[in-house]
């Protein structure tokens, strides 16, 4: 007769369980007749109620059947790997402490207005109510959408139908998007040297990738030509790492190859916002709203927490994207996304941004009285776009010893040659001071020997 | 002399812009020279500065360039394509309005404890403070992985160790982010008949699918293993749309057959909070946690407009994942996920569940109680799991007269053979009754003639 030791909270899941693993260990074989529900009650001291749910969820899950006029069977269970599993460590690799780090690009969140955004989330709390629990159109509320088109305009001169305007949960799941919309028979190009993020998410996500050169004057537009590649992804206001901005006649180029190989520019405008030496530079889209995908994101002007990043996507995209898409939801939750629209249509968000430049712009003439003090020959390599710079030391051995000094007195920094993503001529013995998550006190900290 | 009408408001912006689009039309050509500063500034009565803003903006943007002592010259741009353009119209397909809609997927949100939700947000907000502006690591806020690992068990009786949980923006993110750890060199079988949106995800993503056959055992085991498919998506609690239940000996088998051909099983447990009779049957994921991918999303349980979900990983997977992932942000806004945690962690999401399951019985019994007054014979063919049941007609013509009948009082519904990727034998005439948006009320007040 079976017998088990019941948990006494919970009889009839504790008999289920005896029974299933008696099953699955292979003790009760295929066939052996349950005892009664009677006599399992008796047995157990439990009543026939509790049998009778332990043995109907075990009937219900295929562990045993009944016969009608003889009672329950074990049914035929093939388990033989069953059995407890150890679950071995999970090792996350330790990352090395800073003082200063020049190479992790968030943003400073203590100049985030959190009171009002915070204040605005509980009054799209109490204005829009149970409307937020409301399915959100897969390219974004309606309503973010007009306040961003409408940022743009003040913001980037970018005349834009916010129709067009799809909203998703961060850059990263916008290149997704592209390259579900785009195809994977495509060849990808992208910047080299340049974030190796977009090129493995393209990667990760199917697409076929080649990196393409970068001059003083952005992107090579001679090697995407050559390339074969038919989408090209590119930061022509500010290239990272090489801070290179792209003139007018190389959009123009590039636009004009687009055109002629029904080719698509991604225009990733990162951190345009933060152009501290005259006005924004006009963008690609502008020049050619039909061959180019403009696309921008708040995680870097807002907070990294809040994966918002949106995109501006051709007429012809557009159709296609809703074709494929419309029947999903948008991945942003509808709180975020009206709070964001308050933000911006109250104005908030271009304050927030001025007071990050002006911060930046002290931060960034701290970099360049720091320089100064160094005891080798250095050069600035900077266009005033973006948050980082250049400085080349012409007289060290190599990069490895640029990063050594810098590591000797607490700096963590990389070089340009750390963002090759395939061989290519680049510019020697030049760190990249990425100066968006340093404040100027940290600056004015560093100890010069 | 160049002469243009100057926005009163911006006049540095506007004398760059009639200067660029002249630049951009062709009408200044390469090499032309601009007149002085001065002769400018003379010219369009506005300041020195003013036309040092615009030349300014020009010179950074690569449309003119200037030579020592002699002036500013045109570059030479090459935008023969430049023009405006009209937006053609964006046609969104309306669609028709029904009395009652059995199609829709959608849960009630009237029953959403928003006062509770808000309340936790709120909390959350003076709670956590700035540090809601942080970075999230992939797979999510700890705080949540742990509130899910223990809701898990309480309610599914799944002991998961919380590090191998990974949030994302819902379902179907989830989908590709399987694709992009399993890879696409692999053939993906998905239920036929099923969910479409799980295989065109896939696909979308990439993956090659293969459609595998439903029977009242759910998927077939057999087929899968012929199919030479070495991924499976199946919902072995409650098949969409034949509700069909696995038996534990064919979740057994094809637990059996991943780990012969180094194969995985996505078991989607997309509504297993809803068993009406009885208690939640066991998951697959827990007979083999090493190779059963378990996962769920709360945009059923809690609402549409919130895209979260979360998979439970097996260990050799969860490892790759961190590889692949570990210098990406979670998708969804630590805002919402630490709201969440407080619900599961509160018993708040339990009682809501319990409440819908409520309200869902009471609409199920209003559905039998109307299946009654039909006029045509009639099978009601339910499983007691999950939001939908069948009604099969047997003496209807064909699908096509089941729905059309359907119509005629105001009724939305599509019948299993609309769920076929591909052709396969299927039960006709059986119409689909998902009731997860429907009330009692509206059934109550179905007319039959």
């Amino acid at each position: 007769m079976l017998s088990y030791d019941l948990d006494e909270k919970n009889k009839y899941y504790s008999l289920y369980e005896h029974i299933r693993d008696d099953i699955l260990s292979g003790k009760l074989k295929s066939g052996f007749r349950l005892p009664s529900k009677r006599a399992m009650a008796e047995n157990a001291s439990v009543s026939v109620i509790t049998v009778q749910n332990a043995y109907d969820q075990l009937l219900a899950e295929g562990y045993i059947y009944s016969k009608e006029r003889s009672g329950y069977f074990v049914e035929e269970v093939n388990a033989d790997f069953y059995g407890k599993r150890e679950l071995p460590e999970i090792v996350r690799e330790k990352k090395a402490e800073y003082k200063i780090d020049f190479v992790k690009g968030n943003t400073l969140t203590e100049l985030f207005p959190f009171s009002v955004w915070s204040r605005l989330m509980r009054s799209v709390l109490s204005d829009c109510g149970e409307h937020l629990l409301q399915r959100v159109p897969c390219d974004g509320d309606a309503e973010l959408k007009r306040a961003v088109a409408s940022y743009l305009y003040r913001a980037r001169a970018i005349d834009v139908d916010p129709r067009y305007i799809v909203i998703g949960a961060g850059a990263e799941y916008l290149y997704g998007i592209i390259v579900q919309l785009l195809g994977r028979d495509k060849l990808y190009a992208v910047e080299n040297p340049g974030y190796g993020k977009i090129r493995s998410t393209y990667i990760l996500n199917g697409a076929e990738v080649v990196g393409v050169g970068v001059t003083d004057a952005g992107i090579n537009c001679g090697e995407v030509e050559k390339s074969g590649a038919t989408v090209v992804h590119f930061s022509p206001s500010h290239q990272f790492p090489t801070g290179a901005v792209a003139p007018v006649s190389e959009r123009l180029r590039l636009i004009k190859w687009a055109r002629e190989n029904d080719g698509y520019i991604v225009e990733d405008d990162y951190d345009s916002e933060f152009r501290l030496v005259g006005k924004p530079l006009q963008c690609a889209y502008n020049l050619c709203p039909d061959r180019v995908i403009y696309m921008n994101t708040f995680s870097k002007s807002l907070a990294p927490s809040m994966r918002m990043g949106y995109m501006v996507l051709p007429h012809g995209l557009y159709e296609r994207y809703l074709k494929l898409f419309e029947s999903s939801a948008c991945a942003v939750p509808l709180f975020e996304q009206k709070t964001l629209a308050k933000m911006l249509d109250g104005g908030f968000f271009e304050r927030h941004i001025s007071r990050l430049k002006n911060r930046y712009k002290a931060v960034r003439q701290a970099v360049y009285e720091k320089v100064k003090l160094l005891p080798y020959p250095t050069e600035v390599l900077d266009t005033g776009s973006g948050l980082h710079l250049l400085i080349r030391f012409p007289t060290a051995k190599n990069d490895e010893e640029v990063k050594e000094r810098a590591k000797k007195i607490g700096i963590n920094l990389k070089c340009v040659s750390d963002y090759l993503l395939s061989p290519a001529p680049v510019l020697d013995k030049c760190a990249i001071i990425n100066y968006s998550g340093v404040t100027e006190k940290q600056i004015s900290s560093i100890e010069i020997n």
